[in-house]
Order: structure tokens, then sequence, then C-alpha cells
């Protein structure tokens, strides 16, 4: 039944596209660039031979819409903007896959279902530090008056930049409308993480994605000389950034979540002193609401009793926060099933990485991902890649789940 | 016999340097500045109504001779210059105290014992980061080379700016010959920490200065996604860090000296990031040689099995060193007996900081040193200050203090 699915056209057209939109450094598809807009006039030009409507919505998304017997559709997503200086895989793999999967079914002759795919605008949010734009705009958590006068490093406005790319921002909110008739939401990405690997696993059911609590934390101590100051005198603000780093590892573990410490800042910052006032970042996630609520509310616990043995003071201020994203469990059970009939094993992971299946799912859309593996974990750098059979694999798992995905929503 | 010691007028005296030295901002006293020339000549003045010579050795330090019976000398110093914005006692307490006990000593006739006083050239190293210029010239310690080409902050070249205070660097070495015939050395100082004030002391007698150890230590791990990568994956440079401040706290209280962790830089230092290189900077004093190198030995056996535990790299980097300068048991001794006289309790402290006494006591001439109390511990800043009746005492036991040795030279 799948002799027209051709997995390796897939891993060449991602070959063709590195070429045409990458350099020595790695892929420059920049949401709203010129090369970003030249990717997608190439797979414009790949989906022209096509029995499928395209259309660009008012967020920037780039709409494929094969008709089936039914309005109702599934729909397969991912992005081709990327980083600067970003791998060939991220987001554009999800894309080509989607394609060849389309093709395929396509060639059967027209499907019982409607089937789409969406090329989300501006995933990464490399040129204004707002990611999953796109899909946010259609989920409706994108704040547009947020956004509107965010600038990239040349000072340009996202309200003018994205105006040149055919968005109106007051007219955004339209492509809310996108969503609707949409019974099922399926992406494949690189795992972009050291999991699979250090399994030896092709590919993984994506569980959900993570909630996030990231905050600043602020010792505040006393600078004091590091030779007239006796240790009992001491009021150390670093202690407070040691203690808590040491206690949020270990509260992660107890939750099976992850919590990071990235950014250390230490003032006056001079060798001759003590620590005066110690700044740190918390960054934690879970794909269970309340794990991450206790997680979140373990380390602020710490952090005061850490303060008040060391006699500092301790102020903490939101960074960002996101609830978790869990997933369909009957389609994370066909994800696992798809996987384990090409693959032979399967794991279910959570993703750490938020992705536009975030926003999709936000929407009441039963969503789910696959992961394919990341050789070294690497994403976010041109050395990013993952093995040749597991791309093969994964084309064919995306299909897999697709027809899995039919015949469910056929008996719902 | 000592009723024409005015210790007022000391002070008085230093209210006036403040007033034609400092600005808003504090002391300005920097070394080799005209503001600093301005202070010697105003020194030079108060100086002219006393029977002493005066005059400047090849490394700067400015000299005052009160001859005596014996050419046999008792040395009394101190500096007056001052870091940028510094507060008003720091150094020139020492040199107006010691103008103080020679306005006694001289007005009493000829005295047994020849008395010096030295205002050491360029104590802070303020101007060019090597501080104990003058003193370390003196005691054969300064490295020529290694500081004929260190620049200020315009990148003016330290060779050329003390030519032009009169110092011949080629010619320095000559200044060695003028501790000559010194039979002790004594400097009372500000504490510049909180000890004295925390045990409501007016004064202590110093035991010698730290010896320190000083070095950065880098931990190498594995930068990582925040959300991508489990905790049991990690390779945290941070935790090599966190760890190794709390050990080094430890450390420093079982052998009773300091460590000081004062930078931390982590990379790549984002939020989002598991920090893959992670820098700190130890600082560790003690009086004891012996348990300055236990303390060191320990920090180091420590990074390393942190590093093993963490699986991390670890690698140290030297930046300073200097050996414990133990003051004369005898001189101590005489220093204790002095406060307690004047002031009823005294107690006996180590000198974090390092003072021009350590580059006397080098050279193995008896040396000791008098604190007296600061105000919050505070130093090197505006709000530096010592109460008027501690000011006043700690004037009271230079002199005393000066006798007492005078004595003890008579009799060994």
């Amino acid at each position: 039944m799948h002799d027209i699915l051709q997995p390796h056209r897939a891993i060449e057209e991602l070959k063709e596209l590195r070429s045409l939109t990458g350099d020595v450094d790695g892929a420059q598809r920049v949401a709203f660039t010129p090369v970003w807009e030249q990717a997608r006039a190439w797979l414009r030009d790949k989906l022209s031979e096509l029995p499928v409507d395209i259309d660009q919505d008012e967020a920037g998304n780039l709409w494929v819409t094969l008709h089936g017997e039914s309005e109702q559709a599934i729909l397969i997503g991912s992005h081709i903007d990327s980083v600067p200086n970003g791998g060939w895989l991220d987001g554009c793999l999800g894309v080509l896959a989607g394609l060849e999967v389309i093709r395929r079914i396509a060639a059967e002759g027209k499907p019982r279902f409607t089937i789409k795919l969406v090329d989300w605008c501006d995933e990464e949010g490399a040129r204004f530090g707002r990611s999953l734009f796109g899909s946010s705009a259609v989920s409706g958590a994108l704040d547009i008056d947020s956004v509107r006068n965010l600038t990239d490093r040349n000072g340009d406005r996202l309200e003018e930049v994205v105006k040149r790319c055919g968005i109106d921002l007051s007219n955004i909110n339209a492509a809310q409308t996108r969503i609707h008739n949409t019974s099922a939401y399926v992406e494949l990405h690189i795992e972009q993480g050291p999991v699979l690997e250090g399994m030896n696993l092709a590919m993984g059911a994506v569980q959900g994605t993570y909630g996030v609590e990231r905050h600043t934390i602020i010792f505040t101590g006393q600078a004091a000389h590091s030779g007239s100051t006796p240790m009992a005198y001491r009021r150390d603000a670093l202690s407070g950034v040691s203690r808590l780093h040491l206690a949020i590892r270990e509260i992660a573990v107890k939750h099976g979540g992850v919590c990071t410490v990235g950014i250390v800042k230490a003032k006056p910052g001079i060798v001759t002193a003590v620590v005066g006032e110690a700044e740190m970042t918390l960054d934690q996630r879970h794909l269970s609401a309340d794990s991450l609520a206790d997680m979140y509310q373990e380390a602020k616990e710490a952090s005061y009793a850490i303060a008040k043995e060391e006699k500092i003071e301790v102020a903490w201020k939101t960074l960002w926060q996101i609830q978790p994203f869990p997933f369909h469990p009957d389609l994370i059970e066909m994800a696992d099933q798809a996987i384990v009939e090409i693959c032979g094993r399967s794991h279910r992971m959570p993703s750490g990485p938020l992705h536009d299946a975030a926003e999709v799912c936000r929407t009441g859309v039963p969503t789910v991902m696959l992961f394919v593996q990341s050789l070294y974990g690497i994403s976010h750098n041109k050395i990013e890649d993952t093995r040749a059979e597991h791309l093969v694999a994964s084309v064919q798992v995306l299909d897999r789940l697709v027809d899995k995905v039919m015949n469910w929503l056929g008996k719902v």
C-alpha cells in the first residue's frame, strides 16, 4: 500500500534545501528574511505538482490542503524557518516528511478525511525573541501589543518587518479560524536532546511539552574584604546561589523534572571581596502541572530557608511561565505503535523544548509529536545531524501514524 | 611625661588633610598624582618646625629622621596615599599619629635611639595594580622588570609616571640601604574589618599578616539544553563551583583561616542552557604557613573529588601567592600591653589585608602593627570612619608602644 512513499526523496529534498538556503555556517532560514522567503518559494514549487490548495494565512503560516471526503482534517505541521547558523533538520524535516506523506496519500486518490500540512511562521523567534509566532497567533495566545514594538538587532520593528511579508498585525487574529475542522495534529521533529541516542533508539512518542517556571533569584548579603572579614562575620550572597543550585538539582530528581541554573552573576565580582549580591536564573520544567508547581514551591521554600541560615536576603522575579501541554493519550498510543511497527522499539518521553504542537494542543485539538534521534543531542548548530536510516524511518513512521489517525477518526 | 602629646592635634590635622586633598567622593591622594604631591608638601610643611632630616629615597618613600644618641633606629611607618574615593583614615592616620609621637619625643630632647617616620610610596597600588611599591623596593621584593611596563587607565607607563616624581626605576634598589640600622618597626592602621567593632574593643595587637593563596579554578562540563537534557545526562560545570564554594567555607573554619570565592563566571550564560564552563576565583589566607598549605591542598583535593563525581574536568591557575609574615613576639606583647594600659582591654589578631609592615618584616626587622576599630568594618570608601575617642586612644597607644620599644632596645 505504501510503495509510493519515497522517504529517500524527502532526504534528498532536505539536502537540496540545505544547499539553497544554507552556507558554511549552517542554515540561514531566519523568518521574515529573503532566504526564508526563498525557502518557501522552493516549497511552493515542490507542491505545484500536487492536487492541493496553498495559501498563507493572516499570521504568515503557509497552509497546504489536500481535500478529502470530509472537511474534517488531519493536520501535519512543522516549520521551515531556522535559527541563524542552524542545523539542516530542525523544523524542515517535519515539513518535508509531511510533503512526502501528502504525496503518498494524494497518489492513492481522494482521502476519506482532509489532510493539511502547515509550515508555521517563525517558530524559532530568532530575530525578535518571540518564538511560536504563527502557531500562537492561531491558538489566540499571541499578545499583539506585546510583540508590536519588538526590534531586531538592526532596530527594525516587528510590526514593520512582518508587514513586508504580507502580515498585518491588526488582522492577525483572523488566522484563528484556520484550526477549525482540525481533528488531529501530528508533528515530526528531531529530539534536540541526548535521550534516544543514550538509549540507542531511533524514535520516541512524545507525551507532551513541559511546563516551564523561569525566574531570576537575587540574594543580597554584604560585600566585605576577603582578608579582614572572619568567616563568622560574613553575609556571603554567593552562598545563596551555591546552596540553592544544589537544592534544585535534588528537587528535579525527586519530582522527575528538570531544573537548571544557567546564569550566575556575582557583585562586586572582585577576587578580594566577599560577594555582596548574587543573581541566578532558575529554569524548571515538568510535564505535570502539579509536579511543576511543587518544584517551584520547594525551590522557593529552600531559598528562604537558605537565606535565613546565611543571614542574607532573597528576592524572586518571574521571567516566564507556561503550563505543560500533555498530548492526547490515544494519539500517543498510536505514535508508539507506529514506531514499534517500523523501528522495533519505542520510548515515551516528554519534550523539553517547546514546539508549535504546544500551541495546537492549547486549542484543544488532539495532538501528538514524534521525535527522531539527534546525534550528540545537539541542535541549533551546523553540526546538528541524524543518521540516514533514522531519517528514513521517521518519514515512514509519520506516514504510518497519519494512517492510524485516519482509521481512528473513522471510528470516533 | 606625656603631657606634650596632643592626640587631638593629630585628629585636627587629619581633618585638615581631608579638606585639602579630598572631595565629596572621598580622599583622592592616589600615588604619583598632583594631589598626592600636595599632601606630601603639606606634610613637609608640618615637619618644618621639628629638628628632623627629611628626604625622599630612590623608591619615592619619604623619610623623617630625628637623630638620637644611637644611630640604631625605631621606625614608625604608614602611607599618605589613598585609593580613589578613599577614606579619611586609611594610611594617613599612621603617618599623622607618627608625626605627633615624633613631636612629643623631640620636645623631650635628644632621644636615646634614633626615631624615624616613613611615608611609604604607593602602598595602595591603586593606579598601576602593584601595591606596596615603595616598601617592597626597600625589602628587595619588587621585581623592577615586572612593573616597568604596567600602565594606568590612560595608558601611561609606570616607568614614565614615577620618573616625573623623581624616581628612576634603574636606581630603585639603592633604597634598600634605608632599612639598615632599623631595630624595630611599628605601624598604626585602621582595622578595615569588623572584628574589633564586633568585640566592642578600641584596639588590637596584630600578630602578623596573612599568607595568601589566590587561584582561578575552571570547571568544564557540557553545555546542554535545559529542557531536552534529563538530569542524569548532565555534566553541569556550575556544580563544581557550587560544591567547591561550600567546601572551602568548611576548610576555612576547620583551619581558622579565611577562604573567599569573589568571582564566578558561567558560560554560555543563558537561562535555557546547562553551564558548560564555570570559572571561580579562590582567595585563601592564614597566619600559619603550614595551615595555609593545608587549606590549599584540601581545596585542591576537594575540587578533584567533586569533578570526578560530577563527571566534569577541573583546572587550577595560580593568580598570586605570598607567605605569611608573623610579627615579633616581644613587640606583639608590648603592643598588647600598651593597648591594655590605655584602653583597658586588648585583642591579638591577624591582619587580613597586606600592609607595608609585611615588607619590613620580610627584611628581618622586628615588626608589629596596631589596629584601631573601623566603624561598620568599611574602608576604601568615603564612609570609612572611626570613633573620635578611639582615634585619640590610637595616638596614645602608638606613643606608649614607641616608649616600650625604646626601653626594650635598651635591654637587648
